[in-house]
């Protein structure tokens, strides 16, 4: 079939490549129709690894998926041919003790689409398990089921940080996982979003998204704005998306006493952390690796009108344009959230 | 001053009656502007009673109220007069075990408006402490801001079943009740909300209030309905809200295994509980009573348009028509969900 | 193999019954050592169902076991031939939903030992997924490792509890279901159990097994116990292990505000279920359906000599004896609480 | 009253000293029996300040106490003269918000013994509020009771965790804080501590607190003995109690996916802070600030014998021998736990 490989670092083409799935009675065969282009994808074309996973053979991209259902397995109930769908990337083992407490993410044996030597989706078919794969509401398009990935990293942390209706939250950086976390933390019982940046125009369309105040940290202190908008008590829950160290120091400031800390960007560096700083407010610091769970969550509140993605999917290309897509992405404008690329 | 007196039984009549309120340093003196009526309220003029308390001595009725600061005591600092604001009609004991835990609303020595011996709010001015005194945002109504004491209700139900954001939840009845928790579960991140009744008009206007399918428990099962939505699993959440013996015995019956079911309506006779019903499914059965620390989160979801109360609103009294107003609340037509009484 | 059978209703003995289990990549087999006899397999026994499970065929009775294994899978790293072990007696489904999401005691397909149509484990050996089998500390013997499986209840109860240190417990009832509950709420951080029956030979020995007051509820109020306990404030946690109706509709009598109860009996009848008392208390009812999750905790406890079930098991029976033993088992004295077989 | 007075830095004295302490119908007056030294009233002693707090006038030391009841407020109902009693040594004000919350350890207007300008309790009576005064059980002596306020730190920080019954936990540092965290841990479900220093007298005396495996990490890796107890899964809980920046940011090297970190110990220097090694765990990290809500609980426990203090009480001194008891605190040696000052 004819994919888009990364053959080695800055060198990604179209061209056939078999890959050999073998379809099982729990599996479902999938016709891929939209792939949204991630930092990780771009990651790999442009350095060839990140941390320990290195692409040391010709990779299939992508892994940010939704297409249509071919064929199922015969134990498969939940879906049949014709279906439209979104899948979740990453399928653990279902022995691993992590897989039977529930916290499948955290499955080191996890095989995730695009991370070596797991190809990716940017490809005519899949076969996948019916238990990763979901049904997509029919007022929901493939380009929004296509963002439900990076939108589950946004639940999780929104799940995780067990809001409570009415919260006040910070988000700490408003690129695409700011603004997924924004949305879901909305959507999910927050009144009020305070976001961060130093992007304007990533600010302005964040300020469109909801009741979100948009601070750009360049001119003004996050903290002063929560003061006056909580009465110098703080924020409910403080979301790290910014994976920049020097911010992921402050994630205190602006944090009320018992309140929630929810790190989701992933600093390279370490981050110097104030413990005394999180301990006169009894901090609760949660981390969030991938996500579990969430995929049908997301897909009901798309469904119900309750997230709209449609604001952040700013870049469509033909799948013929996939080296063009992906060059796009390497440098990204501050007006861009995701770039698509669409297959069916 | 001039107050709605309860005298006894079936009597109620505007009249002088002077009241001793002292005004501490940490209290502010309020201008009631709106007093919405109570099925409490009704219930003490109808029968004279509620379970243990037994009005004795003439009271003052009506306890949701909203209104205008006119004088802070010496230590207020959060408030000043002019500030438009509704109040919290429950004072504990800052003393008491319950209160120092932070589950104030159950200190059994908590004083409450027009609960026997205390004095209600229908009346011009009142004394109350700052702390339980809140702020309404500018684009919050003085006839929205007097429904935050029964919203209250809905919201500190949808805090202890600790929504993931995306469940989808049962609300049992969809009486005034009914209708805050359907939305305080929907603004708290329930993607939708299944709501049931047997009166076609509450279900009518239920329907409107956002991602709601309601299902008239006359004509049709809600377990069927529940079924679809979920392809069998069930809901993440019920909410009873009918306080009705027989519907309270289903609880179970619409729950996905690993759910929860928060108790909200007060049914006066036992319900028949089938313990194995609900440990197959290991249910979480949590009670609230009345609430706790939810005013401010309620006005914020109101001020940031998640929680729209004006469609409950639908009968508004004159002070000098008080009378009239019970009477009407006395026989409430199916179409009616909250009448209110103005002052100011 | 030779192997305990159920007949038909009243009639098991020892016969040969062949059993085909062929053995996986991720299982072991298991030379049965010690099997208890529980309250389930005696009504088999006597009334040959349980509910819907209805013994239509020869059964072999039995799942409260311990073992040596003697053969393992491929796949199998955790375990190798000569570990003592014990095992969970259900199985589930690793596809379902609820085993997903980490509650796989709560998937309807799990297939548990003698449940009917499945085989329990009084014979030889057994083949069991590695998953499921548990390695036994040096110091825990066969007899204590058998023990398990009832002690799990009480462990997956007391997980349920959320414990805080130094919690108030009531346990009511005093069977061996209310003595595991007792020892693993001590284990598990309470400072002292309150325990009620109305058969003194059975509260005697509860009284033996730590900080634990014995309540005749025959002769003395429960609530009068614990209000002197707690200067009338009440116990933090209720467990429900008597099963019988009456009593459990007192659950909330002894509770503290805020408090939680754990219903772990199983009552055949509806309870008569007052929702405002429980209101009033904000109580937290969980529900437990055997458990999850618990056995390796349980066995770190028992070897770590937190919990000694030791004085629980009062009757032992060679294998050749096991009718005698279920003879036994059917009238067991109140001084006795757990009844084993020995076969290796 | 003759008290012991820190007139400024390196310079304490046994002088009379005029304490104006008014009784409110809430208090009581306890003549103080026992007061233990805290590492912070050495520290105020050595360099007469702790961070923003400076001793500016001279101040009574010491928060440790216990003594007896000599008189009681005329609205006190749980105590009476010649009552047995610890005290909790900071009041918060009942008028925050944090204290209605239920966190009253963390409002800023705490008043905490010997914490500049709030006098201590090396003096022979205090008046106090009854509800921050608890009755001690017969069994318990007064130099246990006053080890309940360093103990509550670990009681405190054993609540925050949420320990599962038969967890393992890894305290790291063996000095009085990691002592009583290894204590209530064990007391509150852990199976067993892993507790770690790199002083052996503290190790060796740690190791007789229970089922506790001490690691001196000087000689051997706390993460290959976590391994082998846990089969490479990992800890349950890691205390971090050494307040040690280094070692503070090794706290994710023993934990398990899906752990809890608590944070007890207080750095003065930033910790570097690895955020992925805390996401591919998704540690939650609880940070603990003094304590709330514990000392009943405490109580409980050591009259119940879970927890025994005793061992740590190393050092004894006469009132009179107050300075001695100091110097001798400045240089403590590794054999020694806690030094105590009897004046009653």
């Amino acid at each position: 079939m004819n994919a888009l490989v990364l053959e080695k670092t800055h060198h990604i083409q179209i061209r056939e490549l078999p890959v050999d799935e073998p379809m099982g009675p729990h599996d479902v065969r999938i016709r891929i129709h939209t792939v949204g282009i991630c930092g990780s994808d771009v990651h790999y074309y442009t350095h060839g690894r990140i941390g320990p996973f290195v692409v040391n053979a010709p990779m299939i991209l992508g892994h940010e998926a939704s297409g249509t259902v071919t064929e199922i397995g015969s134990a498969v109930t939940n879906l049949k041919p014709g279906d439209r769908v979104c899948m979740e990337p990453g399928i653990p083992d279902p022995n691993s003790r992590a897989t039977r407490l529930g916290i499948y993410n955290l499955d080191p044996a996890v095989r995730f689409w695009a991370t070596p030597p797991v190809h990716g989706c940017l490809r005519p078919s899949v076969v996948h398990p019916a238990a990763f794969t979901f049904k997509v509401p029919d007022n929901v398009s493939f380009a929004e089921a296509a963002m439900v990935e990076p939108l589950a990293v946004g639940m999780h942390a929104a799940s995780k940080a067990i809001i409570k209706p009415g919260d006040v939250a910070v988000v700490m950086g408003a690129g695409p996982i700011g603004m997924v976390t924004a949305l879901a933390a909305l959507a999910g019982g927050v009144s009020r979003v305070v976001i961060t940046d130093v992007q304007q125009p990533k600010l302005d369309l964040a300020a469109t998204l909801g009741p979100v105040t948009a601070v750009n940290v360049a001119k003004e202190s996050a903290k002063s704005v929560v003061d006056r908008l909580t009465e110098g008590w703080g924020a409910d829950i403080v979301f790290e998306c910014s994976g920049n160290p020097k911010a992921a120091a402050g994630v205190f400031d602006t944090l009320r006493p018992g309140g929630c800390v929810v790190m989701v960007g992933m600093p390279i560096e370490p981050v110097a952390y104030d413990v005394v700083a999180a301990q006169i407010k009894e901090a609760r610091v949660e981390h969030v690796f991938r996500y579990a769970h969430v995929y049908p969550r997301a897909l009901a509140l798309m469904g119900a009108g309750k997230i709209d993605v449609k604001p952040l999917i700013t870049d469509t290309f033909d799948f013929s344009d996939s080296v063009k897509a992906f060059d796009f992405a390497v440098k990204m404008p501050a007006t861009s959230v995701k770039a698509q690329i669409v297959l069916d």
